[in-house]
């Protein structure tokens, strides 16, 4: 690198759920001085358009159909931008710290001498259940809280740490489940899950345009089914669903769980 | 309730780790148009600060040895404050979903006919790791994010959803565990964690001021004891722990396993 080539970096940001303003507020001003945009495929069009005109702007991330981009050639090229000292904001739907691969592309720049800088976001679980108006722990009823992706259904043995998932005071969040929720639930039952367990399936969970299926877990495949969702879906599993505002169907469970 | 008042609502907001800008926009917006403000102790005064002069501002949370507000008596005189037809903002430190209450406070008030909505927030598991330099999850060494209180101390039993803590492949983040690492660090171990887990106490999670303590899982209640830490400290224990930029100690194991 020449003497006179200002030093960049890669700022390694969490976009959150997709509207602008749940950004957190350093996210923010990060996308609105980026020199370079690298977005994955959940960044919304209205947190890109806050880049500046003059930023470059890659989006790196499937939709529609079109490929990805793979994860080496997206370091190589995060690599070669800092190093035209630019500030380089890579954006990652959620929080870049769970399921963000942030871990592996910090690793990458670092070993080549770039300064990276994370700044958190709001992840899928809390966006949903703001959105929705229920709580992901709550006293008494749900101690603990389960992030985890959905890969349950693909012969994951309970002694895979799955073992959790079947304790009824932890609220399971699983995350790109969209297409496995009749093998989660399946699993979740025969681990002990009592099968009227309160769920919720949250699409595009902090979106205007957000969906909530909410379902007892035996229920909730059909309910998925049924309900179609084409957009990500973040699968929330325990108690606390009970109290989505959208969980009428639910309701009667909990009034009797009040009243006994 | 006079019909010429008009109708207040409670905003039940995550203040994120403490920095002004690590509010979400929308966050931020609220506490700038607030009525009334109720705020947990964890929240920074820097954040307390951006809520309008002609703001009543009520601490609800105990701070050097003060007496917290009993939660009857904060949902009380969030009622009172909303029939007045303010917005009320009550504002808790990282998430309101986890560990927040938000659950009981959301049903008091819909129970009392009083609009609400839930505005997300940074936890503190994402704020340490952002500020540190490391993930929560990791291919291939970390599947799972496991969101818990330090309670394994406390008689809490493997049943109890603690197997899941034993599981290599999940990150825990123990929240309120400052006094309790000791009895947790060993419980773990007793439950097959291995002694050598890379672990980090991270005290004043996000803040300017925060510290990181890292060590490995048999070592981390002395380092703890030597760091003496008096703010909120959150811990997070799992393979992630040794890419932290604070876990120099660490190091050399990680090297190992890439290396074999």
């Amino acid at each position: 690198m020449p003497h006179d080539t200002p030093a960049g970096r890669v700022l390694l940001v969490g976009a959150g759920p997709g509207p602008a303003d749940l950004l957190t507020v350093r996210a923010l001003r990060a996308v609105e001085t980026a020199g370079a945009l690298l977005y994955d495929a959940l960044v919304s069009d209205e947190v890109v358009a806050l880049a500046p005109q003059t930023c470059v702007r890659i989006r790196t991330g499937k939709r529609a159909g079109a490929a990805s981009m793979p994860q080496d050639a997206i370091n190589r090229l995060m690599l070669r931008l800092a190093r035209r000292g630019l500030t380089v904001v890579r954006l990652k739907g959620g929080d870049p710290a769970i399921f963000g691969r942030v871990g592996e592309e910090k690793a990458y720049l670092t070993a080549h001498g770039v300064e990276t800088e994370i700044i958190p976001g709001i992840t899928a679980a809390s966006a949903a259940a703001a959105q929705f108006g229920f709580p992901l722990t709550h006293r008494g009823e749900a101690r603990r809280l389960l992030i985890s992706t959905a890969t349950i259904g693909k012969g994951a043995r309970p002694e895979d740490g799955w073992a959790a998932a079947a304790d009824p005071q932890t609220t399971l969040a699983l995350y790109m489940g969209r297409d496995q929720v009749e093998a989660i639930a399946a699993r979740l039952i025969a681990l002990g899950r009592p099968s009227d367990t309160p769920a919720i399936a949250v699409e595009n969970a902090g979106h205007p345009e957000a969906r909530a299926i909410p379902a007892r877990l035996d229920k909730l495949a059909d309910a998925v089914i049924t309900a179609a969702p084409t957009g990500p879906v973040v699968i929330l599993i325990g108690e606390v669903a009970s109290q989505a505002d959208a969980a009428i169907d639910l309701a009667p469970r909990r009034a009797q769980q009040i009243a006994s």
